[in-house]
């Protein structure tokens, strides 16, 4: 896996900082319970220190650890945590993302919160990576969905981004995506696109998801912002991409979703969509194995 | 996949009544956002009623559909909500696990959030499942560990129930779980039990981590409650049991974890250990597909 | 004031059912204390009942009456509540909007909090109807902005559809907004146009900030989604309105804000623009006075 | 407008530091909502500066900015916000009320949340200083009313302070005024205020409302600490004010309410009533325009 | 213990329905933890019913019922809960006070925390009902103070009332108490007194605490609500209490404290004071013995 | 009373610095409320400065000291709070344990709250040192149960462990006790017990609870890991340690529990049980008098 080129413009400042440490607060009291590090405090002088290296057991590309930081901060203001990566860094097996020091009891208590935020967020960015590398070569670029964790969505998307993805919706009220249902009662592609421009915001987006070129060319006469289209094939793809263009100046963005995997997503990409969606590398990617070792105490 | 047994014992009342309905609740308003289900707002009347099916697209097991009857009633109450299969399950791929019928934009806001829970929930279930059946010529137990998506662990560990697996301690507080690290600092395999007996309460069970034999016998002069075995190969495991069914009479559990795979896990268990416990079946579970279908409208 | 037709569409039911809640319980125990209503617990026999009506004292559009609703139902569940109006009405003088029976306590409890909720959000909705009425010959719409209590943000933008106005975003993260200060920051209009379009997912729009035209030419280069022209006057903005027509097809939207007061308004409207921002309509709206009168006990 | 002698003891320094810090975090979340300031994170590197000034456009009395300096410290505890004036002074228009320093991004996210707490709270101080300035050669004292945005009770309360009016209770449970409809329902006005004093603690005072002589004269006979004198006018404020003064050594304190706005309220203060309430000055107060400009980058 | 009439009117209903039911669910999960009641899930079936009394196993004052009534319903909504007595009520050793009737494993998961509630709270009032007995032939009050279980305030205030006892002040807010190290820094009580008469508003009483006679003369001169006598022992009190008489009308409410127990209570009630505060009766009461009992599966 | 040796083991450090910040924190709101210390406001200038002891009015066991040191923290992170003694210490009466300099205001403002904890946790400790000093020549420990205020949980156990005891489950997860509805459901003693043991993850001890000899030896049948003898006496206790010993070489821990106080403990602890299980520790400790004196201004 190539080294990939520094990202920083992925990080939202915010994320870490404010929005993050109510869910960091939350997840070390989850594994605190009423009684705290039991096993420390009766096998662990309270002022014993240690210094810990956070390393990865596998290469793959990183994500989540301002929220290790944070995990360690929170149970010890003065715990030193020394970054040696940056969340979207390409990083090699065996090495070393931050170092940690201070309070041995502290450390060990954050511990597995810092790496059950580090795994899994890290396991989607580097699936998302391999799912982006394939399509390098063309303009397509694979974006997640709203099928996340519940209670992990802004985590989950971040981590999309950290993987070199891009992200769609952030939930039900920020874009407008008609769906079969949708239209289904509406009666039409294009009534159902008429209602939502007149209901939403001038700055909300409008897609809607069709499933054969008959809809997409009703869909086109009402100039939505993007069209899903579902489960198509490379070569249907491929005529729609044409319809966008000859009829339209290419104006509307196309996105692909449906039979998404690590072998179909380069002919998918080939067809000449700008977006290719897939709940895969946000509720299938494997976690990237890393761990804590005590180097000095 | 045979058709597991009804499992009525694992389901914890208080878990989706009490405990489960912030999660939810909070899960529902990250959907949400603060302007809510913008597409179903434009497009559907605000009077419109539906059927759904909640169907499985592949085997497996199932887990979750409290927490899915409650996405549903938290945005509706008068949404009916009847189930045709309960959590533990074993269920074919096509069948419908719940029908759900009321207005229509209460259910299509509550869908993702029920099917995300559904999906993750019952794929570690199945996954569980999957790793049980290797094992059950054996009395041998999967069972999970504190590798759980941050806020998830209660729902984490009952998925695990659900799939058959016994569960491993909740958190850092309700059990003791002596580490390499613990024992460096204690001076002693011994000596840490004897401070952690010292220590805990008389209802907290003592379990210590060793990862040759040596340290193994020198654990069992503690007399601790549990044993686990790290990375030792089943022919060492075998070893292990011998040793404690003959010096000990077979009173400590043992535990065995470290390249557990569905692979390896037979011979893990045929080496006559009590307990298999593997992260795999929490952070690698892939999802169980799983759709919501409108019936009627 | 004219009886405005029917709006039944601006109502998100998510909103009163799952999102106000928490509100309007905080804004009960805000005004409940430690101790209660003394003033009634002293005065009145717990069994007492009482038929109330919610009544306007001045004519205007309604907006909150599900939050009114919700505070009677959390302090007692047996308390009826029927509704004679609903949110969007075009209300007169001295008509009743809604008719409470129950608990006396329990009713008098509530009755602040109701009203606090109603007479600022339907001032806000009727403040919003004032400015629309008098640019309803043009196809502009009045539309808010950030500037909003905090806390309350949904609630404002909901009350402003109620008065037929139209919403901006609902956040700094479901749009991008480029203000002059991005502007000087990144080198150029176009150039923070490219940045955003390369950051943002598929379905976020961009607007650009724009105060000459020059700018506003340079900003048509880099198809955003929409121009906000701050502080241009009608006759600049009518050349901004020709230029779009002209070189673009009118495809992109264009907002005026700025100097927009009920004197100023239709001239701006009369420009051709699309939409007209203004903080007047959420943050310098009169209360509408509502009551509460007790009719039988 | 008269520049203020310093109230600084109107700041309980208890609310900015532990009470507001909530609210403060509530409000940027709901502003950065999932994804953060994605405009700032696409346009502004991850660390550039910036210097800016909140500056008032209007001349006013200020209030809030210790909410003001809460939400950029957190954004960013790094940033540096020095004020240069405080809570209760009187501002000219045009100048600055504090420079900011630090992070662009930081200082960006957290402006608009900072300016609408200023705009809001300077807005009721400096409208309840219109008030109290009609007022000045009376003893008579404005002040607020239970008639407070839900969710900012403290805050408004607060701002009416730093603009030189009078506080009435806080909620529900820390006074009692007794209503008509309690006095309805007891049967009598002395009834309900001996209830009340049965009722009531030692340091609870009561008031009654009362909206004629008669009632007045009744109300005096069961000693209150205070009476509302309920949309009485001038002359017959100025009868009950000489009758508690003949009889009853002027020990109960009079209010005054109903029909009080700028033009009437000197009349009312000349009665010789010790406080006049109304809603106007949180109800209806004209925010305070202020910005904030980037001055250095 | 004479049976005591009924006193309805020391129940806030706002307090169980609104308030109180945060306060219970947080008692409940504190109990459940993050797996449930596991020893009636593994013992009892699902669908196991039973019907149980709550019962007094002494005599005493009952205060909790409502929070007692609300912890079986926050498991189970289903389960009935008849009540035969009521807060205030004086009931019998081995009487029962509740019937309950319901799911089996969701009565046996809320016993304790309802029983939790109901000892302390019924012991609360219990020992304020041996005080106030103690001087019932005068017109004094026992009353509480601010000496409470921190987050119980609201229900340790209500248990008093329950017994009988009137309440101090609910906070720091709700009144002002002018202490020693108040009048040291402002360097006279007729000073403090005067201050906060100009700072607190109109419905705030105000009291001051004095040792000695001389204090208690000047308190006097500035006309406070109520004058706190500490330690002075019955004849300076009954000295006190001329002096107010005499000199004042006896407007000034008059509270005793220090060395407050059943012993010396009636001594300082017949000095002729009008409130005996002590924290005894919060924080040193014992528990009232109840339990619950199966009688019928 | 005997200066106890140091106990540091028993200090989790967890529990103040994450778990018992928001605990402290709403301790403090509900003292504030919502207008803050008015009285400090009113009469105190807002730099003034003060230093202040926390000492005691008489001999017992710390317990609260770092509850005590948040609570002035979190008013002002500028006071200076030097501890002169440890939770776990033995404390002579009118000695200081802490000694706070800083703000006035802040001081003042978090007294109470922080005394309110200190003066029950301390309670708790000494009283349960009463116990244990009752029993120190036997090996038996005194524990705490589940009768604890709710909400209080961790710091009432942690006040028991700081007085020497020892203690009981944390609530109804984290290990089974089965008691006698339980076995009357189940059918007996040792299907109870099987049940249980097929129900529990390995960590989890179960103890059974018995009111007779026979039903003991029932229980032993089952190897529990403890067993729970209720109101049994010392006689019939030994017997059952007798029989402990002869017919299972005195494996299963041993709880006594009924009628214990401190006249019974001492006969009870000489029968050989290992533990003495009593709500008298936690329900039915006096308060430990402390005080905050000013020392210099």
């Amino acid at each position: 896996m190539a080294r990939k080129s520094e990202m920083p413009q992925v990080l939202p400042p915010q994320l870490p900082n404010l929005l993050a440490e109510d869910a960091v607060r939350a997840a070390l009291i989850e594994d605190l319970g009423r009684a705290g590090d039991i096993t420390s405090n009766a096998t662990i002088p309270p002022d014993a220190t240690a210094t810990a290296l956070l390393a990865t057991r596998e290469e793959g590309f990183l994500s989540g650890l301002p929220l290790a930081r944070m995990a360690f901060a929170l149970m010890d203001t003065s715990v030193r945590f020394e970054a040696r990566a940056g969340d979207g860094d390409a990083i090699e097996a065996g090495s070393a993302v931050a170092s940690i020091s201070g309070n041995a009891r502290a450390i060990l208590a954050a511990e597995r919160v810092a790496l059950n935020y580090l795994m899994r967020m890290s396991g989607i960015a580097t699936h998302t990576a391999r799912f982006q590398s394939r399509i390098s070569h063309t303009h397509a670029r694979i974006c997640c969905t709203r099928k996340t964790v519940p209670g992990h969505r802004a985590f989950d998307k971040y981590a999309v981004k950290c993987g070199g993805g891009s992200n769609h919706r952030f939930g039900l009220d920020d874009a407008i995506l008609i769906k079969d249902n949708h239209i289904a009662v509406c009666g039409g592609v294009k009534l159902a696109i008429d209602r939502a421009r007149a209901y939403a915001g001038h700055l909300v987006a409008i897609e809607v998801e069709v499933d054969n070129l008959d809809q997409f060319r009703e869909a086109l006469t009402a100039s939505p912002d993007a069209v899903l289209l579902d489960n198509m094939g490379p070569e249907k793809l491929a005529e729609a991409v044409a319809i966008n263009t000859d009829d339209n100046g290419g104006k509307v963005k196309l996105e692909a979703s449906g039979n998404v995997d690590l072998d179909t997503v380069k002919a998918i990409a080939e067809s000449g969509v700008d977006y290719i969606s897939s709940s895969k590398i946000t509720m299938a990617a494997p976690t990237l194995d890393l761990g804590l070792d005590i180097v000095v105490d």
